[in-house]
């Protein structure tokens, strides 16, 4: 993308309304816009970070074995009548009537709607075990929406449903989200920790918190230092393999991990000093096992091997793409801006043409951001008008991990500038080894 | 994807509430379920379609120059008010109050949001021409939705808006996306035709609707039969080239053509008998110039070269991909089912395993599945315990365009039936010639 064909409205100066840092950065990184109380439009930047993230989300659900759908964003109360959810449900949900008054909703969450496709359809154990997931926006009519999309009223949420015939099934099913959101959460370049959590108004009585650590961090948890080594399961982990996953799980469940609300400061300082740790999280994910909760009073039953109809066993798996990219920023930055960890990157390399409109500067920037485009890197190029220490300015406001400054000094000594967002390294290259460095191999 | 693993409900019964062909076939091929009236789940196999759909829009929205962002659903009625529309929309406009008694609404179109996210950032007209677009769900509260997805209250919309200095640059605008619709229909196998419309509810002076035609179609249209036979531009069109873009545009209106509330029967009837063609149409596109309807109101200015305010001149183009799903069905069905056009299949390939638990015509379904799903090819692998005619005519009713038959008749003299979908035609081939087939060359 050539920047002076795309629309990126940076801030120089830092709003004022803006709280913490990544709803900050993201207003002046030009990657969002309030458009009422929590609700926010993505701008162009932001939308590829969300999509990457939603990439990534997808694709580590769909290897667990969950399978895609779309649920409409508008419900009936009716279905929420039946799990008596909607008068317990409070002001946070968003009621809606429509024109014949008819009442309505923005759904916060869909465990009835969910459970309601399935027992439309499914009536034998042998079509189990099935999770089922969308990607879609939800609404939460928060009292006070602060902190930008951290807490957000409008936001996209990705939710996964199993059904089991019985708990040791559901078990299964619970233990291959908790593995998919151990390795979702590592392609995006964090270090999530699985935290003991309460249930909520989702019910059950299974539940972990996925929380990464953020000095910014919006609460306090404590955890054992050994879980920032531990090694995420590859991706020839056999999610079909029940020992496997279990014991998985077992390790990542064997230390003492606990949000504040959770904590038991007794059982914390028996750990070895040097192992206590108490940092600022940020929670990124929530998964639920509650067993017939809603099959129960919605019907949903499946005839199971002895002929006999059961109630099915459920679990619900949440994350918030839209969450996680200020999540990531939280986590991920310093006073220069962003520095996006490379697979949720809006691009992946910057070109910064430091003379431009200078014939040997401007055909060096050309051929390489031709070169990129044909290797389908994701790649910026810098071709206003402007001068270099805006360039760089820019370029590390918006957190791109690979910068490629070419200006005529290099060029004279047949040289590219390398620079690396992470660490802020610079290497003086050719450019067929820039290209080296920036395109995969095939 | 393996059909034991997938989540198809594919109904045996014609629904009796299904009133055409497209919503028919959608439920029976286990695509959608309605959760409301007007408001439906994609079920996997529709979403897949949806996803398809929105892959082509979203290229050729691109190779047009325009940027993708996302607004949200929810709006605030003050915008509207602004414009004039919040009184004036009437009550197909699915109106909300928040916790705090504030008024929103549930977006049908976003004229007013794309205004106000332009006038917060843009000041030149150096920074112009600018199309913003998003594909995002909208709500438009119809008294008597039907039809499924042809009429729905929920349904996802690709609305794009162009900002320019003057409307010589607007058409040019207007233009860009008059060509990029010529190409999206056309990946998608439609022939879709351009018809002068009126502009309703979003105003200005210039529009087109794009039109398929159907023998189901919603509506009745008349056009020159030489339609039928023009070349749609190669993806090697240039979007800058104004005079280019102007002459495709003019050929695509030289003719006559009129949905039946702008025909004009005099007219037509002055084309030679044999050119006269009267049809049944939907329509899956419609494109706006409407000037400075909006940024007069809503104070969009830029300072133009002269150094004084304009207002921008704007248009807006929209398609519908949860309509065109059920548009594409109307078009290309038979008595069997849905014939997909390759381009939106939910899998190219459905493999057909003729006697399931048959170690020969396991192990060689087995082994096609994989090299198919090596080469990224979407395919459907029917593992399941079901007889030879069960099988064919699923994959007929949800319309996947290749089918490998796979049986031990054929196993035995080393060949596999491969059948097309869209004529019925079917040949004995060897494994290695329908892998060929099948796989596009790298």
């Amino acid at each position: 993308m050539r920047l002076s064909r795309y629309f990126l409205p940076i801030l120089r100066e830092t709003p004022k309304e803006a709280e913490i840092i990544s709803h900050r950065l993201m207003l002046r990184a030009g990657m969002m816009r309030q458009e009422a109380a929590g609700i926010y439009a993505f701008l162009p930047l932001g939308l590829r970070v969300l999509n990457k993230i939603n990439t990534i989300v997808r694709e580590e659900q769909n290897r667990a074995g969950a399978i895609e759908l779309l649920m409409p964003t508008v419900q009936s109360a009716e279905l929420w009548r039946e799990s008596g959810r909607y008068d317990a449900y409070g002001k946070e949900m968003l009621r809606i009537k429509d024109r014949h008054a008819r009442e309505m909703l923005y759904g916060p969450t869909n465990e009835e709607m969910i459970t309601d496709i399935f027992r439309a359809y499914v009536r034998s154990y042998r079509d189990l075990p099935l999770n089922l997931y969308h990607i879609q926006w939800k609404f939460r009519d928060e009292v006070r929406p602060r902190f930008g999309l951290m807490r957000g009223r409008e936001f996209l949420m990705k939710d996964a449903y199993s059904f089991d015939l019985d708990q040791a099934g559901a078990r299964h099913s619970y233990n291959k989200m908790f593995v998919a959101y151990l390795r979702t959460f590592a392609r995006m370049g964090l270090k999530a920790i699985p935290m003991v959590a309460e249930t909520g108004p989702i019910g059950g009585n299974l539940s972990h918190e996925f929380i990464i650590l953020a000095s910014t961090g919006e609460s306090e948890v404590f955890c054992h230092r050994d879980y920032l080594e531990f090694d995420v399961p590859g991706e020839d982990i056999d999610f079909d393999n029940v020992d496997a996953l279990q014991s998985t799980v077992d390790k990542w469940t064997s230390l003492y991990a606990a949000t504040s609300e959770m904590h038991d400061a007794a059982a914390f300082e028996k750990l070895p000093q040097g192992s206590q740790m108490s940092a600022r999280g940020i929670e990124v994910g929530h998964i639920f096992y509650f067993g017939t909760k809603y099959s129960e009073p919605m019907k949903a039953v499946v005839t199971g091997p002895d002929g006999t109809e059961k109630p099915v066993h459920m679990g619900s798996y949440g994350i918030g793409p839209s969450r996680l990219v200020a999540a990531i920023i939280e986590a991920s930055h310093d006073d220069a801006g962003i520095k996006w960890p490379e697979a949720v990157a809006p691009f992946k390399v910057a070109i910064l043409n430091l003379k431009q409109g200078d014939g040997a500067t401007d055909a060096a920037s050309e051929k390489l951001y031709a070169a990129l485009q044909a290797k389908g890197v994701d790649v910026l190029y810098h071709d206003l008008d402007e001068r270099p220490g805006s360039k760089f300015a820019t370029a590390d406001l918006i957190g791109i991990p690979w910068q490629v400054l070419i200006g005529p000094k290099g060029l004279a000594a047949g040289q590219f500038e390398l620079k690396k967002r992470a660490d802020g390294s610079r290497e003086m290259l050719s450019p067929d080894d820039v290209l080296a460095r920036l395109v995969p191999r095939f």
